[in-house]
C-alpha cells in the first residue's frame, strides 16, 4: 500500500521502492523546535518517522495551488498542507539532491493564465507544490558535484524540503558574507535577469538614455542602479506616487513617472527630449507601444516581462512597430535561465556594489510557510515594501 | 540673372558662379545621337552649350515628380522635363562627381507617404528630379578617390546627368564580366539587402526553416535563393498564383502559398509544422502578427520592409508581440546602406554563384527615361516582369 500523503509525483517512486523495504511505517516523534530568528513558525510542527534505521522521514509541509489559475496568485488561492512527507536521503542511485529550502522568492512570473503562449510558470497542477525560485541547503547528495552542507540558489518547490531532480542551473553560492536572502533576489534571478538584459541586449554605453518600466520591481530597480553606475541618464515608470518618489529620492533615477497618472507619450517626449537608446521592457503593451516611437536610431529593446498583457482577453495591438524598422531598432525576447555563463560575470560586478553599499535594495521578508499565501499576492497587488522573501527556515 | 531652367536647387550655388564668369550664354548645337543597344530613347535630344571655352553644358532631361505624394507613384504623378542644363565638369574645388546616369533602379522604397514615421525617400520635392539606386559613369571627379570613366552604383537622381555631392556610400564597380544593369539589383542595393538581412541579422543555419514574405521581389527571390543555396528549407508568400508557381517551379522555394488566397495562420502551419526559425519580412503588419506565433525559439526577424503599412490610415495592430519573449526572438531592422562594409563579403559569395548561373534572376528593362513613369508604377502594381530597370544612356 502507498502512502496517501504522497501528493507529489517526483516522489512517488521513490516511495514506491521505500515502501517495498519497509513495513510497517512508525511515526517516532513530533519536533517543535525553536527559532530565535524570523524563521520561526516556519519549521514548526515538523514530524519526523524513522524507517528503516538510518532513514529519516519528516512531514514536508508545503503550499499548494487550490485548482488551475488564470491570472496571478490571490492569497485565497494557496493553501498549506502538511500530509506530505518525505526522506531525507536521496533514493539510492539517483542523480538528485535533498534539499532544505531556507528562503523562497516571490516574483511576478509565478502566476496562471487562461491562454495558450502566455506565462504558466506557477503550478504544476491543483494540490501540488508550487514553483519558485529559492535558497537552499542540502541535506544529501546524489550528485558529485554537490555535497551536503552546500548552499544553493535556483528553481524550487514552495515546501520544506525538495528532491530536486533537475538542477542544471542551480547555482553554488559561494560568497556569504553578503546575505543568504539576496540570492533570490538581488544576487539570484532577479539580478541577473536585470544584467542579462541590461548588458546583453541593452549593450549600455555611457551617456546612453535608458527608460525601465515597472521600474520600481526587483529587477527595474536594479536595471536602474546598474544604467547610472555606468553612466546614463535613466527614467523609470512606476503606477504609484510613492514609487515615483522612491525612484527619483531613494533609487538615483534620474527622472521617473507615473503611467497611471500621465499621458506615457507626453511623460517621454518630456523625459526623453533626445529619444531613447535603451528599453528595458517588463511591462509590453501600450508602454511598449509608447515607447517605440521614442526610440533613437539603433536603439535596444531587452523584452524581459509583458506584464500588462497576461491577463487581457485580447491582448494590446502594438501599432508603432513601423519604428522598429525605420530606426533599425533591435527588440530581443531573453530568459535568464539561457544565460547561466553570464552569471560569475554579474557576481563580479555586482558583488563589490553590494559591498560598498553602493546598490539600494530593500526586502520585504515575511516568516514562516503560513505567510506565503499573503506575501505571493503583495507581489502583484504591489503593496509589498520590497522584494518579497519567504523566510521558512533558519539558515 | 539666373536661367529660369534650373529647377534643382544643388546646381544653383554652381549656375551662379558659372553666370557670373559667362555672359550670355550660348546654345551651341543639338545632338540627336544614335543609341544601337536598348537605351536609344534615353540619350536623345540631349542639347549642348559651351561656356566659357572648354566647358561643355548640356540640356539635362529630368523625371520629377508633379507635387509631393502620400503613396505610390502612379505614372500620372510623374513627368519629364528637359529645361534644365549642367556642365559636365565638377565645379572647381568642390569634392563632388558629374556622373552620367546609365541604369536607374525602380525599387519599392521609392514612394511617399502622408504620416510621420513611414519612409519617404523618394521626392525632395514638387519638380525635384526624384531619387533612387542606379548604375552611373564618372564624367568629371572632383574627388581623388574617382576618376572619369570609374562605373560605380549608389543612390543617384532620375535624369541624364547627375552632380553627386554625398557617395560615401557609393560603390566602385570592379566585375563588369557580369551585366552592368545587374548592379541596381542582384549585385547592388536589393541584393546586398538580402544578404545583410537574411546573413547579417537572420544568422542561418544549414536545415533552419526560412520564412520570405514577399518573396517574389526583388529582395525576396534573393533572400529565397541564398536560402537554398544554404541549406535551408523557404517557403515564401506572395500575392498572385503566377508568382506562387514560378516560386516554387522556377526559383526553387520549397513550398510558398498566396496570402491573398489562404489563411496566413492555416498556411504557416501547414508549410512551417516545425515553426519558423528565420522570418525574413518585407511587408509587415498583418503577415508579421501572423507569423510571431509560428517562430520557434531563438528565432530571428529581419525586419527589411512593412509595405502593407505604408497606405494605411492607421497601421495594423500587432497582437502577438508576446510569442517575441516567450520564444526569445530576435526583431531587428537594418538599413543596408549601414552595412556597407559587407558588401565584398557579399560580392565574393555571389559572383561565382551569379557566373555559374546558380542564381536565377529576373529583368524588366525599359529603354529611355520617358519610359520611367509607367515603369516606376509597375514597380507597386506588381505587373513587372522583373527587377524594374530604366536603361537611360549607352554604356
Amino acid at each position: 500500500m502507498y502512502s496517501k500523503v504522497i501528493t507529489n509525483p517526483r516522489f512517488l517512486v521513490f516511495t514506491r521502492s521505500y515502501i517495498n523495504l519497509t513495513s510497517p511505517r512508525n511515526q517516532v516523534t513530533n519536533h517543535h523546535l525553536h527559532h530565535p530568528s524570523r524563521t520561526r513558525a516556519a519549521a514548526a510542527a515538523t514530524t519526523t518517522t524513522m524507517d528503516p534505521p538510518g532513514t529519516t522521514v519528516v512531514r514536508n509541509k508545503q503550499v499548494v495551488c487550490k485548482e488551475a489559475i488564470s491570472s496571478y496568485p490571490r492569497a485565497s488561492d494557496l493553501r498549506i498542507i502538511d500530509t506530505s512527507t518525505t526522506s531525507l536521503k536521496v533514493p539510492q542511485g539517483q542523480e538528485a539532491l535533498l534539499v532544505k529550502n531556507l528562503y523562497l522568492s516571490g516574483d511576478p512570473h509565478m502566476r496562471g493564465s487562461k491562454f495558450k503562449n502566455r506565462p504558466r510558470l506557477f503550478s504544476s497542477g491543483p494540490d501540488q507544490p508550487i514553483s519558485g525560485f529559492g535558497v537552499s541547503k542540502v541535506v544529501d547528495s546524489g550528485s558529485p558535484g554537490f555535497k551536503a552542507g552546500d548552499l544553493i540558489w535556483g528553481l524550487t518547490k514552495w515546501e520544506e524540503y525538495t528532491l530536486l531532480t533537475s538542477f542544471a542551473n542551480h547555482v553554488k553560492i559561494q560568497h556569504t558574507d553578503v546575505p543568504l536572502s539576496y540570492y533570490t533576489g538581488l544576487l539570484g534571478m532577479p539580478g541577473h535577469t536585470a544584467y542579462t538584459g541590461f548588458y546583453e541586449v541593452g549593450r549600455p554605453k555611457k551617456g546612453d538614455y535608458v527608460f525601465v518600466s515597472s521600474a520600481y520591481g526587483a529587477v527595474g530597480q536594479l536595471v536602474g542602479q546598474l544604467a547610472k553606475l555606468m553612466g546614463c541618464y535613466v527614467v523609470g515608470s512606476a503606477g504609484s506616487k510613492e514609487k515615483i518618489e522612491l525612484l527619483k529620492n531613494k533609487l538615483g533615477f534620474d527622472d521617473a513617472f507615473n503611467y497611471k497618472e500621465e499621458d506615457m507619450d507626453a511623460a517621454l517626449k518630456r523625459c526623453f527630449p533626445e529619444g531613447i537608446d535603451i528599453f528595458f521592457d517588463n511591462v509590453g503593451g501600450k508602454t511598449l507601444d509608447a515607447a517605440l516611437p521614442h526610440m533613437r536610431s539603433h536603439g535596444r529593446i531587452a523584452a524581459c516581462g509583458m506584464l500588462s498583457q497576461y491577463d487581457l482577453e485580447q491582448p494590446d495591438g502594438i501599432f508603432n512597430i513601423t519604428s522598429l524598422l525605420l530606426n533599425r531598432l533591435q527588440m530581443k525576447g531573453f530568459l535568464v535561465f539561457e544565460h547561466m555563463d553570464l552569471y560569475p560575470k554579474f557576481l563580479d560586478l555586482v558583488l563589490p556594489y553590494v559591498r560598498e553599499g553602493k546598490i539600494v535594495y530593500m526586502e520585504d521578508i515575511k516568516e514562516g510557510l503560513e505567510s506565503s499565501p499573503a506575501a505571493l499576492e503583495s507581489v502583484f497587488t504591489g503593496t509589498s515594501a520590497g522584494k518579497v522573501v519567504i523566510a521558512v527556515a533558519p539558515e
